[in-house]
C-alpha cells in the first residue's frame, strides 16, 4: 500500500523531481533500511503548529520532512522584548536544525500543493546562487522588512507526501493602506524585532545629532503603534519601560521629548479581553503618559510620516503595524478545498483534517492548525495558544497512527486564559474565558503569571537557563 | 587663555557653529557652571585606543565629547567567535553611550581638522533625515558590507577642541584587487561578524537545497581565507571548530564536503610570530585539514569565484579578507601633518604629539594614537596591545593637565607577547620580544592564557559575566 503511493506519485512528476529524491535520499542514507518502512510526514511552517508537531512527532516511526522559510521558531512573546533590548535575540528562536539530521529540513516555500498527487512544489527560500538569475520575489524588498523575502534560488523542486500538516501562519494584515508595507514594521519575526531594535537606537542618534531642530527631534521621537491588539499593546508597554530606564539614563533630554501613541479603529484596545482588565490597562498606559488614540484611522503612510482622518498628518521616527492576519498566499493558492469565509483560512472538521470544496469530505492524510486554519463547527481565536493546543493533538494522532491504533477523537480546546503585559512590570491576565475558573488578575500578580507561564512554554533548556540571566 | 581660545574658534567658524553650539550645550545644561572651566577633550574614534582614553579620562576635569561613526567599542579578538557564533555579538561591543550623559557623543565622522582654528568639520554617521537629500557615501555600499558607511544626513556640522586625540584607525587593505570590496568579507566590525555568521548558515541551507549537483555544493562550501595574519588564523581556526561540532552533528553529510583555505602571499603564515610557534601552528591547520596556500596571489574577486595566480578560477561560498591595514580617509585628507612614508600614518614624538610638516614642531594639543599613529623614533606594530598602552600613557598625560601637572614622561612600550587562538582549543603564545621573559608556549596552556588574557582585558562586568555563559 505504501510502496504504491510512492511509486504513484514518483511516476507523475518531472525529471528533477528524480535528483530531488537523490539528493534527500543522501543525507538519510545510514537509516535507508528503517527508512523504507516509514511514512513520510511534511511539515509546512515552523510556527506554533508546525514546531510544535517537529518536535513531539516520533521520529523513530516518521519520515519527517520539515519545510520552513526561515529555518527557526519565533518564541512571539518574547519578541516585544527583543524589540526593544530586553533580551537576547537567540532567546526567542529556535532553529528547526535542532532536529536534524534525525529529520529533513529545507529552508524552503511551498508555493502549492497537488492533493491528488500528493505532491508539493517547493522554492528554496535561501539566496539565488551565484549561476541562477534571481526570479522576481513574492513582495517586494522593502526598508522596513515587511513581508518580504528573498527571491529564491529560481529552480524550484518538489516534495511528496504520505501526511501532510499545513501550518504556514497568517501574514500581516495592512487593510490595504498604502504605504504600510514599506514604510511600517511588523513584529511577526525575530528579524523584525532586530529591526525595530536598530530604528529605535537609530531615532535617538539621529535626534541627538547637533544640526536638528526641536521640531526635528520631537518628530523622530514620536514613536506610533497601529493596532491595540495583544502584541501591540505589549510593545507600547515594553517601549515604555526602555524609554524610562536605559533611554532616559542615557539621553536625558532627549527622553523627554519622547512620545509613544496607540491607535486603533476600534472603541478600545484590547477587544478580545475582559473589559474590566482592558480598561485596567488603559488606565494603566494613561497614567504612563502613553497616548491611546481608539477611534482612529490611518489613511495612508509614507516615509517618516502618517495621514490620519481624526488628526491629518503625524510625523514618527518608527511605526509599528500591529492590526491582524491576512491569508497567506499559499492558502490564497488553494482552490479544492473548503475555507472560511470571513478570514479565507483552510476549513476544517473537529479532526482538523481539511476538507473538499466539492462534496465536503475530510482530507485523511491532510491536516491544517494554526492560523492558516479554521473548525467548521467551532471558532477559535488566532492564538499561538490554539495553535499549540492543535499541534499536541496532531502529534498523538500521529503517533498512534504510526502504531496502527485507531485516532478519531476531536480535537478539544482548553482554555488557559489570555495574558499581556501592560508596562511598569504589571500584566492583565484573562481567565474569565477559561475552563471551570473565573479568575481575572491585574497588577505585579498578573506579571509574575505572564512570566511563568510564558518560561515554562516550548522553550528548550538552553533557553530556559539562558533566558533570566538576560533580565 | 582658556577664554581665549574659546572665542578665537567660535568666531571664526560659520554660522551653523553657532546652532551646534547651542545644541551641545542643551544636554549638559545641568552642570554649565562646572563646564566653563573645563577645558574640551575631543576624542576621535571609539577602538583600542580611543575607547580606553574614554574610559580613562577624568571626565570631572575635562569636557569630553567622543565622535565615533559606528557608536561602539569592538572587542576585536572575540570577533572570530562571534562569526562562527560561539559568542553573543553583544559580548563584543561596549556603546560609547555607557559614559553619557557624563561626555557628548556623537554618531559622526570627521572629514577634516583644522589645526589653526582648533575646529573640526562633521559629518553625521546616521541615515539620512527623510527632509534630506542622501549625499554620496564615502565608499560604495557592497553586499559584504564592506568599508561603506551610511550616507550621512547631509547637513554636516562644527565641533572646536582644546585638546584632541586622533585614534580613527585603519581601514582594511586590499591592494587594490578587483571586486574585494564588493565580494568578500572583512572582520574589522561586529557587523561583520554578524554577515559573516550569516552567510555561513547560509551556504549550508543553500547546499542543502535538493536541486544542487554535488559539485556546486563543494564550491559552496569552500571557505577562503586570504590573509595568513592573527584575525585570518584565528578565523580559519573557529571555522574548523564550528565544522566539526554544530555543522557535522546537524548537516552531516554537508559537513564532509566543506573545505578551508588559507591563502597568504607570503611564504609563510603568521609572518610577525615566532618561527617555532607559526610551524606549530602550521601543522596544527595542516593535522585539521585546512590548506595552507602560502606563496599564493589573488588576482581578481567575483561573486562567488576568485582567480588566483598559481591556481586559476577557485570558487567560494564565503571569502574573508585580512590582509592588513589601509590609511583612514581622514589621515588621508590632513596635508599639514608629518606622515610615515611606509604607511601613511601620522608621525607622532615620543609624548604621541602630532608633528608640524613645516618647522617639524609637535602640535602640545593634539596626539595620535592606535593604527593611524606611529612614532618617528620607535616603530611599533600596529596591534590593540600598543594602541591600548598608548591611550592608557594619554588618559595619564591628561589627567595630569587637568591639574596643572607638567607631564612629558615620553612613551614606553611593554610587550607583554602575542597570542593567537589556532583551533581546537589550543593557542600560540609568543612572548620571545616580550621584556625580560623569553617564553613561547603553544597548545593547551597557550590557549587558557589566551582566553583569561582577554577576559581580564577592557571588557565590563556585564560582559565579564555573560561571556562564560556562553561558552
Amino acid at each position: 500500500m505504501l510502496r504504491v503511493n510512492y511509486f504513484a506519485s514518483v511516476c507523475s512528476i518531472s525529471l528533477r523531481a528524480s535528483r530531488v529524491a537523490e539528493a534527500t535520499a543522501r543525507p538519510r542514507g545510514f537509516s535507508s533500511s528503517v527508512a523504507r518502512n516509514k511514512q513520510s510526514l511534511v511539515i509546512l511552517g515552523s510556527g506554533w503548529g508546525g514546531y510544535e508537531v517537529l518536535r513531539g512527532v516520533d521520529k523513530k516511526r516518521w519520515d519527517v520532512t520539515m519545510l520552513s522559510a526561515s529555518g527557526y521558531f519565533n518564541f512571539t512573546p518574547l519578541l516585544a522584548g527583543c524589540a526593544v533590548g530586553t533580551l537576547e535575540f537567540r532567546c526567542a528562536v529556535e532553529p528547526v536544525r535542532r532536529y536534524t539530521p534525525q529529520v529533513t529540513a529545507y529552508q524552503a516555500w511551498c508555493d502549492s500543493i497537488d492533493f491528488k498527487q500528493k505532491t508539493l512544489q517547493c522554492m528554496p527560500a535561501t539566496p539565488p546562487l551565484t549561476f541562477e538569475k534571481a526570479v522576481a520575489p513574492i513582495e517586494e524588498i522593502t526598508p522596513t522588512g515587511g513581508l518580504s523575502h528573498f527571491a529564491g534560488t529560481g529552480t524550484g523542486f518538489t516534495q511528496r507526501y504520505d501526511k501532510l500538516v499545513i501550518a504556514v501562519g497568517a501574514y500581516a494584515q495592512t487593510f490595504n493602506v498604502p504605504g504600510v508595507k514599506a514604510h511600517a514594521h511588523f513584529l511577526k519575526d525575530v528579524r523584525d524585532a532586530r529591526r525595530i531594535r536598530t530604528r529605535i537606537l537609530e531615532c535617538f542618534e539621529q535626534a541627538n545629532q547637533p544640526t536638528l531642530s526641536d521640531v526635528e527631534r520631537r518628530n523622530l521621537l514620536n514613536f506610533c503603534i497601529v493596532g491595540g491588539g495583544p502584541t501591540g499593546v505589549e510593545f507600547a508597554a515594553e517601549l515604555h519601560d526602555l524609554l524610562h530606564s536605559d533611554i532616559r539614563r542615557h539621553y536625558p533630554s532627549l527622553a523627554a521629548m519622547a512620545k509613544i501613541n496607540l491607535y486603533d479603529v476600534a472603541p478600545n484596545i484590547l477587544g478580545t479581553f475582559d473589559r474590566s482588565l482592558a480598561s485596567y490597562a488603559e488606565q494603566s498606559f494613561r497614567r504612563d503618559g502613553i497616548s491611546i488614540r481608539t477611534n482612529h484611522h490611518v489613511e495612508k503612510v509614507e516615509k517618516g510620516k502618517m495621514f490620519v482622518k481624526e488628526q491629518g498628518e503625524v510625523a514618527f521616527g518608527l511605526l509599528v503595524w500591529s492590526t491582524g492576519l491576512a491569508p497567506n498566499p499559499l492558502i490564497t493558492s488553494i482552490s479544492q478545498l473548503a475555507k472560511d469565509e470571513k478570514t479565507s483560512s483552510l476549513l476544517t472538521d473537529d479532526n482538523l483534517n481539511v476538507i473538499t470544496k466539492d462534496g465536503g469530505m475530510p482530507d485523511p492524510d491532510v491536516w491544517a492548525i494554526g492560523d492558516a486554519a479554521v473548525m467548521q463547527d467551532q471558532r477559535l481565536p488566532a492564538t499561538a495558544q490554539v495553535a499549540n493546543q492543535k499541534a499536541k493533538y496532531i502529534v498523538k494522532k500521529l503517533n498512534k497512527i504510526a502504531k496502527g491504533q485507531n485516532s478519531t477523537k476531536p480535537f478539544e480546546f482548553h482554555n488557559q486564559g489570555s495574558l499581556a503585559y501592560v508596562g511598569d512590570w504589571k500584566a492583565i491576565y484573562d481567565r474569565s474565558g477559561a475552563e471551570n475558573v473565573k479568575t481575572k488578575e491585574s497588577g505585579r500578580l498578573a506579571w509574575l503569571l505572564w512570566r511563568s507561564a510564558y518560561f515554562t512554554q516550548t522553550l528548550s533548556l538552553r533557553n530556559k537557563i539562558l533566558v533570566p540571566t538576560y533580565w
